[in-house]
């Protein structure tokens, strides 16, 4: 197998495109690759594609787009995962593992108890690094689409943007099996895949009151086994657990 | 909920017991607590009590066994993780995540494409140090039980091993969907639990064609998904899942 490199120009056979600087880095620097050497590009939005080096020097890369192919299958049920800021660099974990999964859509947001404020979050440059790491966790997994990293967003807004359908619905929010009443296990969940859905999961601290009456009145609460999952390997085992069950796997 | 300690001679209510070094220290150092606090302790047997603390010192700490309580449920399906040794410490985290997810038993293993030899394996504290791990994972998710760590041998035993009924059977080996005509899709196998079950996970850099052939007598060959799962990550993704398919969940 070819080294894979993230290339959103390639859309035709036969162009000559030019790769992002940090890819061209990648294949000059890291893999010491030359003039010539046979390549796959994919264009993050589904587009795979044999192709060939023709310049690399410091300034960057261009390639020859060879003949499109099949690249690895996306998930039938398109999962949006909505994920609350972690602290440090979890959340580049979760979108790591979650792009390596086969989530369809990432939105960051800010809950009552994420330890980072919405404004913090906006001044840093988080929403671009979690896009690289998108980038590469695609590259690495053999996906040939990037998800989309949303603008991150107080989580007073999801339930309304549920409701308006910017977030797919079934919308299953993880809750710790104490949190609440009206949570059901998520084997109890429908076992015929719906068309997309969507995993809302929580910070280190879990969802306060309000949020969790707030989220009763669009989502359907679910709760995952009876111990203490860590916030940052939740979506992991959540997307695991929705693609194994709508046969996925 | 008061602070969990790990006292594998907790046994019988009334009774007084010290608590481990390590735990003694986390318990005065850490949290701070005095003599007379409230605590929780956990055999790591499936036992679970309330406990106060008679005595703290340098030396150690004593603490009295108090009422037994409910510890949160292990699952119905003994799932037994046959891991195959990670480089640096991503060991630590399959061993983290397994334990928390509910695992009853590690086996560490040392395959072809292990990058580190079952001799190294031996000579370090390895084993020792992923006990640790386990019980500190046990403490964080709750669990009364701290899964045994087994003595870390080489891969070939294993077909030998689930013959012989020292692991369980079914016996499910995840292997790259690419890597074997033979294997089924995880959402393939049987819907129905079984009592026990065992996981069998392979190296970053894979099976190689012996051992494929090797574990086909005795195994069956699973794959999940179509996309490429970091080697660190597939414990926790192929847990959730059979948890999920098993209705652990």
């Amino acid at each position: 197998m070819h080294a894979r490199f993230y290339a959103p120009n390639a859309q035709v056979s036969g162009e000559l495109i030019a790769l992002p600087q940090e890819e061209a880095q990648h294949a000059a620097r890291v893999l010491r690759l030359g003039v010539g050497a046979a390549i796959r590009v994919f264009n993050g939005c589904g587009g795979e594609f044999d192709a060939t080096i023709e310049t690399l020097t410091k300034q960057g890369a261009t390639v020859r787009v060879g003949e499109p192919r099949t690249a690895a299958p996306e998930p039938r049920v398109s999962v949006t995962l909505v994920q609350a800021v972690l602290k440090g660099d979890k959340m580049d974990d979760v979108v790591r593992d979650a792009v390596m999964l086969g989530a369809s859509a990432i939105y960051p947001v800010v809950t009552a108890r994420t330890e980072i404020s919405l404004a913090a979050v906006e001044r840093s440059s988080r929403r671009e690094r979690w896009q690289r790491v998108a980038v590469s966790s695609a590259k690495q997994c053999g996906r040939a689409i990037v998800p989309t990293i949303a603008v991150p967003r107080g989580f007073d807004a999801v339930p309304e943007a549920i409701t308006s359908l910017n977030i797919p619905s079934p919308a299953l929010m993880l809750v710790e099996p104490s949190a609440a009443d009206t949570a059901v296990s998520l084997g109890e969940i429908e076992s015929t895949p719906p068309r997309e859905a969507s995993l809302i999961i929580g910070p280190e601290g879990g969802w306060d009151e309000h949020e969790l009456a707030l989220a009763a009145q669009t989502c359907r609460l679910v709760s995952i086994g009876s111990r203490t999952i860590r916030a940052d390997a939740m979506a992991l085992v959540a997307l695991s657990a929705v693609f194994a069950l709508w046969k996925e796997f």
